[in-house]
C-alpha cells in the first residue's frame, strides 16, 4: 500500500526509516523482513525493533502478522516485549499474546504499567493464573490492581490510575514544585497536566494546570490560583459518563474522589479517547446486527458475533411472510404488485433506518433530554410525511408509466405516505422507550424497527390493493 | 428528567445548585424560569447565568430553548454573552446565534478566542461580513485568522491555534521558566502541556512535557531533557490524520511544522476528540443515508439531508422490480413464492450490511491495509457462507413445514445460501473500491451494497424457482 502514503506527514518514530512507511501504514517489505527474522528466531533483531518501534507500531506491526509467526514472535519476546505494546494491542490478540507469555514475564511486565493499565491487561487472564502473578508483585502494585479490578469493567475505577500529585491546600507554588522534585518517578505519572489541591483529610479542593503552577511566583499560595473543580467523578461513575464530562468541559485530565469527597485517582484523556471511540464503534455495529469486530477476528468469532440478529431477523422476516400470505388472492390476481412490493418495504425501511441513525446518536449524545424530546418526535413524524410524500408521489408516477393503472397508482402512493410516517414515528419511539426500560437503544432497535415497518408496508400495501382492486 | 440523575456524578458548575441538575440534564425547571426572565427582557438575570455557568453548560442551556427564545436570549445578552458559548453552539444555532449579533459584539468576541476558536467563527459567516469585521480586529489578530482560514475545512491548519510556547535548544530549564512567567497571558494559550524546542531557525527540534519541565533542575539543558517528536504534522494535513496521529500515540498535544520544518502552531487534544466524535458520527449517519443531523435542525434541513438518499434509493428499488417482474410466469403459477421473497432479500441484506458496518469501521480505523486486506476479504467471505448455510436451511425447514413442497424448500436454501455469500463479498469489496477511488467508503457503500443484494437475491431466488418448479 505504498501508493497510499501521505506526503503531508513525516515520521520520525525509528531509527530504520523503511520500517513505517507512513502513519498506520506498515510497508509488506517490512512485515516480509521481520516474518523472515522470526522464522530465523533472530532474536536481537526482534529486540531492537521491539526497542526502536513505538509500543503503538510494534503493535500494530505485531497484528499484520501470520498467526504462526505472531504465536512465534511473543514467544522468542518473552519479557522483552514492551509492556505498553502487548497493552496496545486489540483484544483478540492481547489475550493471545498473554496466552503465549510465561507468568515470569507478564509479572515483570505489570511492574511497568501504570495501575490502570496494569489492571487492564489482569482483567484478561483466567482467575487462577491472575492470583498467582498477583502474588509475585509487590504489594504496594498489588493493592492498586486489586482494589481497580473491584469496580465494574465498564467504571471510572477502571480508568483512573493511582499515580497522580496531590498538595496540601496551605502549601505555595515552590513547595509543590519542590516535592515534585524530590519525589521519585515511580511515583508519578509518566505524564500529567494538573496537580490536585487537597486539605488535611485528603479531601478534593481544586487543581492547578502545569501551565498554572509553572508561571506562577515561588510565593503564591495554591489556594489562590487553584481552580473549582468542574464535575467530580466516583470511581462507580459510568466510563460513557466519565466521557462526556470530558467532551462537555474540554478536560485533559480529572480527579476521582470516593464518597467522603477524598481524591482517590485520575483520569487521563488518552484512555478517555479510547472509550469515546468504543462506544460510537459499538453503535455502528450494534444498528448493523453485529455484536463485536475487529480485524484479527477469528471466522468462528465473527460468525458468534453476527448470527444471533440473523437468527432473530429470519422469524421476524416470517412474521412479514405471514402478513402477505394473507393477500394471496389479490395477489393473484394483479402479479404486478408483487414487483412493487420491494419498493413500498425497502424505501420505508431506509426512511426508518435513517430516523434511528438519528435517534440513537442524539441519544448517545445527551441531545434527547427533557423539553427536547416532544420537539424531536414532531420532527421526525413531520420529516418522514414529507419525504414520503414526495417519495411515494414520485413512485407512483412511476407506475403509472409502467402499468397504465391508475388504481395501483394511487394504492402505492398512499400506501407509501402511511408506511412512511409509521417508520419516522418507530425510528424515534422505538429507542427511547428502550432507553426508558434501561436498555441499549442501539442493539434492539433495528430489529423492532425493521420488522414492524415490513409488516405495516406489507399490510398498507395489499390491503389497500384487495379493497381497491377486488 | 429528574430521574435520570446520576447519584455518583456531582456538579459544582454554578453557584445556583438547581441550574444544572446533573451532567447535561438542565432541569426543565432552570428552563422555564430562564425562558420567563428572557420574556421580561431581565438583563441582570441573563447575564448572572452567563457569568455563572460553564460555556458549555450555558450553550446547552440556549440549545433547550424554543427558537423565539433562543433569539430573543442571544439578542438581549449582545456582547455579555461570552464568546466561549457560542463556540460551543451547535452548528444552526451558532450561525443563529451570529446572525442575531450586531458586528462589534462579533469583534469583541474575536479578542477572546484562541484563534483556531476565532476563525472557526468567522468561517460561518458571509464573505463581505468576515472582511467587514476583520477589518477592526487588531492587525495580529487578523493575520492570525486570515492565514488559518486560508487552509481547507477540515485540515490541521484549521484545527490549530497560533498560540504556544517555543524555546531555544540552547536554553536551560531556568531560562524557559522564567520567560513563560514574564511573557504576557495574550500571549500563551489558555492551557497547555508542553513546550517546544527550536533551533535558531525555529525549526523544530523537540518537546518537553510540562510534567518533566517542573521537576528538572534549573541548570539542565533542555536539549538534554526534550523528546522526539512523534509524528510531526503540516497545516495541510487531513483532520482525520490528526487524529488518528493523537490516538495512536496517546497525545495531549502536538505541534505543526511547515514544509520546511518551522514550528507554526500547536493541536490540542479537546480538538481532536470533537474531530473524532464527529468522524465516527459522520460514519453511522453515512450508514443510514443520513448526510447531516442535529438535535435543534428544523424539519427543512432534515429533509433536504435525507431526501437525496431516498430518491437515489427509488430509482435502485426500481431496479429490483424490474427483476422481479421479469419472473411473472413463475409468480403467477406460485403465488407461496411472494411469501418468501422478503425472506431471501431481507436477511441476505441483513447480512450485507453486517459485513458493510464491519468493513466501514475498519477502513476508518486503518485496519483495512496492506496484507490485512486478504485476509479481511476472506473472513467476509467464509462468514457469510457459514452464516448463510444455518440461515438457509433453517429458513427451508420452516418452509417446508409450511408449504409441504421439498422442492420450494430446496430452491430457498439454496438462493439465501448464494446471496448471502454475495451479501459478504459485496459488503467488504464496495466499501474498499470506494476508497480505492478516493470516495468516502461510508457515503456511497450502503446504495451500491443493498441494491446489489435485493437484484442478486431476487433474480437467484426467482431463477431457481423457474427452473426447478416450471
Amino acid at each position: 500500500m505504498n501508493d497510499t502514503r501521505d506526503p503531508n506527514v513525516r515520521e520520525s518514530v525509528s531509527e530504520s526509516p523503511e520500517a513505517v512507511e507512513s502513519t498506520g501504514v506498515i510497508s509488506p517489505h517490512f512485515i516480509a523482513q521481520f516474518v523472515g527474522a522470526v522464522g530465523d528466531g533472530d532474536k536481537p533483531y526482534l529486540w531492537r525493533k521491539a526497542k526502536e518501534l513505538h509500543p503503538a507500531d510494534m503493535a500494530d506491526l505485531l497484528e499484520h502478522l501470520p498467526p504462526e509467526a505472531f504465536r512465534k514472535a511473543i514467544h522468542l519476546l518473552g519479557k522483552d516485549l514492551p509492556a505498553e505494546t502487548v497493552a496496545e494491542l486489540s483484544d483478540n490478540m492481547r489475550l493471545e499474546a498473554l496466552r503465549e507469555l510465561t507468568d515470569a514475564a507478564v509479572t515483570a511486565m505489570i511492574g511497568h504499567l501504570d495501575s490502570d493499565d496494569a489492571s487492564f491487561l489482569l482483567s484478561d487472564l483466567e482467575d487462577d493464573r491472575r492470583v498467582r502473578i498477583l502474588n509475585k508483585v509487590s504489594a504496594t502494585d498489588r493493592a492498586a490492581i486489586e482494589s481497580s479490578l473491584a469496580f465494574d469493567d465498564e467504571s471510572a475505577g477502571r480508568l483512573m490510575q493511582r499515580a497522580f500529585v496531590a498538595a496540601p491546600v496551605f502549601w505555595n507554588v515552590g513547595q509543590a514544585i519542590d516535592h515534585m522534585r524530590t519525589v521519585s518517578d515511580d511515583d508519578l505519572p509518566e505524564n500529567f497536566f494538573e496537580i490536585y489541591i487537597v486539605d488535611p483529610a485528603f479531601r478534593l479542593q481544586g487543581s492547578v494546570p502545569l501551565s498554572t503552577l509553572l508561571r506562577a511566583s515561588r510565593e503564591k499560595s495554591l489556594k489562590e490560583i487553584m481552580k473549582e473543580i468542574k464535575a467530580s467523578i466516583r470511581p462507580e461513575t459510568d466510563q460513557e459518563e466519565v466521557a462526556y464530562l470530558f467532551r462537555q468541559y474540554n478536560l485533559a485530565s480529572a480527579p476521582v474522589v470516593d464518597e467522603a469527597g477524598r481524591l482517590t485517582g485520575m483520569i487521563t484523556i488518552d484512555d478517555v479517547v479510547d472509550v469515546i471511540q468504543e462506544e460510537a464503534e459499538e453503535d455502528i455495529l450494534a444498528l448493523s446486527g453485529v455484536s463485536e469486530a475487529g480485524v484479527n477476528q477469528s471466522i468462528l468469532s465473527a460468525v458468534r458475533a453476527r448470527i444471533p440478529w440473523l437468527l432473530v431477523n429470519l422469524v421476524t422476516a416470517f412474521f412479514a411472510s405471514t402478513v402477505v400470505s394473507f393477500f394471496a388472492p389479490v395477489i393473484d390476481q394483479f402479479v404486478a404488485l408483487t414487483f412493487l412490493m420491494p419498493v413500498v418495504a425497502g424505501l420505508s425501511g431506509n426512511a426508518g433506518s435513517q430516523a434511528l441513525a438519528v435517534s440513537v446518536r442524539a441519544i448517545a449524545e445527551r441531545d434527547l433530554e427533557g423539553p427536547l424530546v416532544r420537539r424531536a418526535i414532531r420532527r421526525e413524524a413531520l420529516t418522514a410525511t414529507i419525504n414520503g410524500t414526495i417519495v411515494a408521489w414520485t413512485a407512483a408516477l412511476v407506475v403509472l408509466a409502467w402499468f397504465h393503472n391508475p388504481t395501483i397508482s394511487v394504492v402505492i402512493g398512499v400506501s407509501m405516505m402511511l408506511s412512511f410516517t409509521w417508520a419516522g414515528l418507530v425510528g424515534i419511539l422505538a429507542p427511547l422507550t428502550l432507553k426508558r426500560l434501561g436498555a441499549d437503544p442501539a442493539v434492539a432497535s433495528s430489529v423492532f424497527v425493521l420488522t414492524s415497518i415490513d409488516m405495516v408496508s406489507f399490510f398498507v400495501f395489499l390491503g389497500l390493493a384487495s379493497l381497491m382492486l377486488l
